[in-house]
């Protein structure tokens, strides 16, 4: 990766740098510098019936765009994920109602303030934008899906969203990049993702971006994620293809365990392509839209993985023969998760005993002594002992680079899964506990 | 805290420092400091009925007694806990099946080599131990009681461990003071605690050390903890308290959320005491020989917090209004693992949001707009809303302290708990990450 690379594509920057061509505090304000691990931004063309565009809200002290709006064309269908957390935001709770509805006419997404914790007032500023919105294209307020992300506690002011949403209402349309841009807080690169896929004769775009690294600074939090196709997918068929491909893709990553209050992945398909509309798996190109569908949301998982708090190292943990998938699932995540195997990691640090260590308080089926453990295709440990021809020597040499695969053998089953997460360094640290909100 | 008592009764000291008179390395040998929340150890008197005594095995090297040997009278009792990490040591496998027989004659510990992921190899040195100090003393194997603590992955040495034991056999009585020396691997002091109680009218003293740091070093596990009193109190009532008193003091620590692969509490009665064997609530002194093993325990519980990784600050969670004491317990857990809280306490900062994105990830009932969040007695945030007349300055007064509250009422029953864990500072990554094992 080629530091130039990275700045075209990557944070946002001040004055000729930022993609917005606005200037950006952002991550900028912390003096991040973008990810070792960035990816430049993908070439998102513009995608039939959805038309992206931006304004400046002015929700904090900044003299960026911060606020997102995409409308989308007539019959749009929706389908959602929404956080876990049960002190989830007003956008999540209504969010969760409207992709029930599976319609779509709007996404605003607010950057700054994550209006959450804020009470009946936070949920009364999130039905002033709803209205807003409707009113001007005609739709319905259950059409309009807002997102927030910032600040956890303040309520987001009305004054200062009604003007936002009302420049954005006449701004012209933007690239996807410059929503990417725009709905990032401590983001120190922008995040997109694209496939394409042919469906009934006509070639489809899926297209998403994604913003979140963690909670990565004080008071900022969330994972907030968009995708967008042209192909016309029935809501119900839609939302089945979401939630399988997060099962795989966003509930496989973690950077340091804390689930947000508000993370959200919608997923919009406009049906401009003109395929004949997806109901199923029998539908001829369902498969190849799935694949592009679940392809765009790894993508999307590994991005925001690649932007972890102090993140020097992209991990990826392979659990084999577990007794089920899911068993398989949730013993990589108590691998990922664990602050002695990141650490590990963070010090280049070949220390299969932790690995151990993670599997065994996973709370899962395992059998130490048919469980085995290697880095980057070498055995260190197998069936509960030590390898005695373990040589360390290509181990040693795998865990210095940037990308890092953990195995693990339960030596029970069939089940199998895989799990993206960073390394804990004193980057972490110095982000969350260094810098005061 | 005077540094002069933390020297005195704390780490292992090189030369003239150190409780042992010999010469240590343990702790000294990251150039860890002495943690700054340590306390003294404690005047624990001799035990009537326990016997301890250290020697040097050389199980690392260097030259320090790293072999606990603790002989018991003859009809000592013996109740047990353990971790539940199901990658656990042979020397927890067959401590869970000797405590179910209820007798103990002797107790073993090694510091240096945790003897875990190491198969049948492991398993045939702990045997062997187990039947050198029967054939010594004249009892079976299964009263000797086997604890290791050190490098996974590494069988215990038996060779070393046979002349070890030889030592210790023949080694002099030592204080508690040293025994709780010599179980320490990268402590930075020394930790035991001690209560009286009066049973059948005969004062009894529970005295207990304890070893841990959460995983401290690399290839370091572990907290292994001892009870021991001279009072007799029968098998079963004996298993009873310290399940219980385990409940509500070792399962409400957490330094990192790793759980060790070898994890013990043991506790011994020789019965030397003279009381009338005490066998459930009714027996008379029951209540006060329980509270005196429950401050005990907690005593030990919070010594391995102050001694956790990088530890600064030392915090008690408190939770009230929670559907159960359980449900309650696992949303102070949820928040004392978190790392984002961790660091906000490490910088000092009063972040609420943190604390409501820990409790609502528990995973337990909660109702955002009944939940309120508070620091050293001041409530920032009533019933899902902050407050509008939050005041920061006592908090963060308060959290400018080495004793952190942090308050959490759901407002929805009476189940209460408190969890105590540290703050999360780049001490933790210096000790994790920048020192190779």
């Amino acid at each position: 990766m080629q530091e130039a690379r990275v700045f075209s594509a990557g944070a946002p920057r001040r004055g000729r740098d930022c993609p917005t061509g606005r200037d950006c505090l952002c991550a900028l304000a912390m003096n991040l510098d973008p990810s070792p691990l960035a990816l430049p931004f993908p070439a998102i063309p513009p995608i039939a019936g959805a038309r992206p565009r931006v304004a400046k809200a002015h929700y904090k002290a900044w003299d960026r765009c911060d606020l997102t709006f995409v409308e989308f064309a007539e019959g749009t269908t929706v389908a959602g994920v929404f956080t876990r957390n049960v002190c989830c935001s007003s956008e999540v709770e209504m969010g969760r109602e409207q992709v029930r509805l599976g319609r779509a006419r709007a996404l605003i997404v607010n950057a700054g303030n994550a209006n959450a914790f804020t009470g009946y007032r936070g949920r009364e500023a999130v039905e002033q934008i709803m209205a807003q919105v409707a009113h001007r294209l005609g739709c319905e307020p259950s059409d309009v899906f807002v997102s927030s992300t910032g600040v956890i506690g303040v309520p987001l002011p009305k004054d200062k969203a009604q003007a936002g949403v009302a420049a954005a209402l006449d701004a012209p349309e933007c690239s996807w990049e410059e929503a990417a841009a725009t709905i990032g807080t401590t983001d120190t690169f922008t995040k997109g993702a694209l496939a394409t896929a042919i469906v009934d004769g006509r070639t489809v775009t899926v297209g998403g971006i994604i913003k979140g690294s963690g909670m990565i600074a004080p008071d900022m939090a969330t994972m907030l994620g968009y995708v967008v196709t042209d192909a016309a997918v029935e809501v119900n068929f839609l939302q089945d293809l979401l939630t399988a491909a997060s099962l795989r893709t966003f509930n496989c990553i973690t950077v340091d365990s804390d689930t947000s209050t508000s993370d959200t992945v919608l997923a919009f398909a406009t049906g401009k392509a003109g395929n004949a509309a997806l109901a199923g798996f029998d539908d001829p190109g369902a498969d190849a839209f799935a694949a592009a569908l679940n392809d765009v949301c790894r993508q999307l998982a590994h991005l925001v993985v690649r932007d972890g708090e102090g993140a020097q190292k992209f991990i990826e943990v392979q659990v084999t023969g577990a007794t089920t998938d899911d068993s398989a699932r949730r013993i990589g995540l108590a691998v990922a998760n664990s602050p002695l195997v990141k650490t590990a990691i963070a010090g280049e640090d070949a220390n299969w005993g932790r690995v151990v260590m993670a599997v065994g308080k996973a709370g899962e089926p395992a059998d130490r002594d048919k469980l085995s453990i290697g880095f980057g295709g070498v055995w260190a440990a197998r069936d509960g002992q030590p390898l005695a021809e373990y040589d360390e020597t290509p181990v040693a040499q795998h865990l210095k680079g940037r990308e890092i695969r953990i195995e693990v053998d339960l030596g029970l089953g069939d089940g199998r899964a895989t799990v993206w997460t960073c390394d804990l360094t004193h980057g972490y640290i110095a982000i969350n506990a260094d810098y005061r909100s």
